[in-house]
């Protein structure tokens, strides 16, 4: 039976009916129109995105008593964050990165912080589902707000003792003022290493590849003084574009990859005139003693539009762009997974707009798979997190504000008016540092229909991995 | 059909069968053996009990790769937790105390902090579950380690305006350190009110009042010189106890009121020596330039045993007690509210051994309540938080190591050395005051199989109230 979508379009192509129309849209029914036993997976990660995380942008962008797609999933549970120390026999580290936790997603395996889906201490290649996935013929695509290269695309088919060799000229020692960062030397090709990840991404069989980092793919590919890394995607049958508009034009792309800023995409919302969480300044009685004297907290702040995000694709077109492109006959389905990065990254900075916004994006793409599983029902969605992260929303007037001593956050506060008319205060406060950490709670995942009795309440990151393997039938 | 429980007792009873045992047993199985049309609810509340806290205690009471008796539940959700300015038309307020919530809970009205199920603006009593399941002939409960006077505990059988008019003593002009707490004068029986909090246990119609809180009782009941808050509630046919040796004789108590301690209960576990979250102490030349020098994190401590706990009932043994005494024949069945109160005010207080030893207390009262529902199969029991709280799991090690400067939290940290071998540092960076404040995430609902159809994954607190008064079928 055709589904709704496709009705439409070949109704559409009908109405105009010249020949190349008809013989666009028969041409694309016969590509596109999924068999009934295809299965496909679509993975949609919030990175960072942990119950505080979700319950600001709620009460952002729907008010304390709305829903969000997320919310209307019938499926939901917690998953426990594992990570080991580098060393073998490593004992628990109860904090993770987006690298090990993607591991864990990608390949069902426990690995330390920074690792792109190798073994701790031997730094053993681990299989990925997209590689298995591959391997059974099924198509695979990975799309993310940030460079593709970043830690989360990356470990889904990329493998890498450390996540910072993104490109040809991030292999050895990188130093950022005067730190060294890390060090794959002996992970180049001609090390007999599988080379950096952009590499490893222009090489791999992926379909789709959506998301920031252009300036991964611009060195030279090791060993060939006229090939970028681009170039070398592009020869091995990449269609590769580099703007919204070209991607809305891309539709019959055979593979795509799209890559739409130098590193992470800008992000939709920001602060007030870029405005951050900011400390509060107490007067100087205060620094007498701790009951004298006032503070004056953050001013209250909206969020904007963030001028950087114009002309940016959205999430959601680069989800429905991958779904567009991933759904062909004669393939068993697909594994899709789509980041939304920064919810994380603009936490770690302390920019809880930037955040609210990537949130927004998640559930726009959620939306649209959300509705291409309702067209085609062997379609599992889950939604996680990879790790929790540092926001908390605290009381914008103190439990305690009956003592009349100034009472405010040792770390740094926003105050944001929401639509709905009220103040939500933000706390970042895990260290005084210009970035702030992760933290180690549980995170929720979601899922559509297909997700229950198939996805326990409570499970590890490899067990997603194994829910996921499992519903595609992979070995 | 008996169950293996009263089985169990029938046949110890009739191995020693004196003639007084066996008519103890048959009297016994008369009053206790439960009806198979009984309906029972038992709500579980952590207080506070977050993901951040649920995954400090699994990290230490059974490892990152263990399972708590919570994770074990079938059924997980998340819950919104929603409070309004004081006054009509109130708008969202993004972070909620222990009486709103509980106010939500018991009654599925949404009102403004401090409140015991009372309105917003208009103080209107605001009839709760245990009230509604009481006119229909249900037994009810209330089991807490705080005082059974203090917010949770109050708002699922009295009203005040505010949370601290506990006992008659404190009904006007409580004054703290100069500061004017809250005044309930116009809530006094003699000015037409129902009287303190604990008054209006006394004269409830509660079966089961077990926990903390005695010095709230003490009083003398207003207009009767003779007869204290406790008097009135021996009167009115509770009978009282006060040590867990009592409570433990007191099997076949018809009605049951437990005062363990004078105010909050005792919890299990105390950092090493008492000690809780403290400073990190930069050194001398931090404070030139905070990229100079370094830092002394606080020391790493173990949990060790409360000596003031020791004596105490534990939560499951409440919890016990409660069920025996609930289970009557003749009944409908039964409300249980069983609160898990110091995860809360210890997390406060920047002890996360204490909060720790709760979640565990919390653990096993659960394991006792779904031994109960294996045998009664209508007991609908979920367990939730009213509110998230401060602490935070932390990187022991910054995720940025690697710059050599010194990177610390600027709240409070607690280093703790978990029973796997591992460290895990908590962050407690609310505020600066000498009592954190709460936060504002969705909290965790965890239901056994009677809640899978009956709670959806995402809904507010006063839909947990109505899926439980529909669940007992209450008018
Ligand atoms: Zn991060
Ligand atoms: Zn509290």
């Amino acid at each position: 039976m055709l589904s709704k979508q496709w009705k439409g379009l070949l109704i559409a192509a009908c109405l105009n009916a010249s020949f190349s129309t008809l013989a666009w849209a028969e041409d694309y029914m016969e590509t596109a129109l999924p068999s009934p036993e295809q299965r496909n997976v679509i993975l949609i990660i919030g990175d960072g995105m942990d119950d505080q995380q979700i319950t600001i942008a709620r009460n952002y962008l729907v008010g304390a008593n709305g829903r969000l797609p997320l919310d209307e999933l019938p499926m939901r549970g917690a998953v426990q964050i594992l990570a080991i120390e580098n060393k073998p026999d490593g004992k628990p580290l109860y904090v993770s990165d987006s690298a090990n936790t993607a591991t864990s997603l990608a390949t069902g395996e426990i690995t330390s912080r920074g690792r792109i889906s190798t073994g701790t201490g031997d730094n053993k290649i681990l299989p990925t589902i997209v590689e298995l996935a591959q391997q059974q013929g099924f198509r695979t695509g990975l799309v993310s707000t940030s460079s593709v290269t970043d830690a989360t695309p990356a470990a889904f088919v990329a493998h890498m003792s450390t996540r910072i060799c993104q490109s040809p000229d991030l292999m050895q020692a990188v130093v950022y003022r005067d730190i060294l960062m890390g060090d794959c030397a002996q992970e180049t090709k001609d090390k007999g290493g599988l080379g950096s990840i952009a590499e490893q991404m222009a090489e791999s069989k992926l379909d789709v590849i959506l998301g920031g980092g252009s300036q991964y793919f611009e060195p030279l590919t090791p060993g060939n003084s006229s090939q970028t890394v681009l170039g070398a995607a592009s020869a091995a049958g990449f269609r590769t574009v580099s703007s919204a508009a070209e991607l809305s034009e891309a539709e019959s792309a055979e593979r795509l990859l799209g890559l739409f800023s130098p590193d992470t995409m800008p992000v939709r919302l920001r602060g007030e005139n870029g405005r951050q969480a900011e400390s509060p300044e107490p007067g100087w009685l205060n620094y007498i003693h701790r009951y004298l004297g006032d503070v004056t907290q953050p001013a209250v702040m909206v969020c904007e539009a963030n001028p950087e995000f114009s002309g940016m694709p959205s999430l959601k077109a680069m989800t429905d762009a991958a779904l567009q492109t991933l759904q062909k006959a004669g393939s068993p389905g697909f594994f899709l997974m789509i980041e939304s990065a920064s919810i994380d990254k603009q936490s770690h900075y302390r920019k809880p707009c930037g955040s609210i916004g990537e949130v927004e994006q998640l559930n726009e793409a959620l939306a649209s798979a959300t509705a291409f599983a309702d067209s085609h029902p062997n379609t599992l969605i889950l939604v996680t997190a990879d790790h929790s992260q540092a926001a908390q929303i605290v009381p914008v007037e103190s439990l305690f504000k009956l003592f009349p001593i100034p009472i405010f956050t040792p770390g740094k506060l926003a105050r944001i008016k929401t639509p709905e008319g009220s103040l939500m205060a933000i706390n970042y406060a895990t260290n005084n540092f210009s970035a702030e950490e992760h933290t180690g709670a549980n995170v929720p995942i979601f899922g559509n229909q297909e997700a229950i009795g198939r996805v326990p309440t409570f499970l590890t990151q490899p067990q997603i991995f194994a829910v996921m393997r499992d519903y595609l039938e992979l070995d």
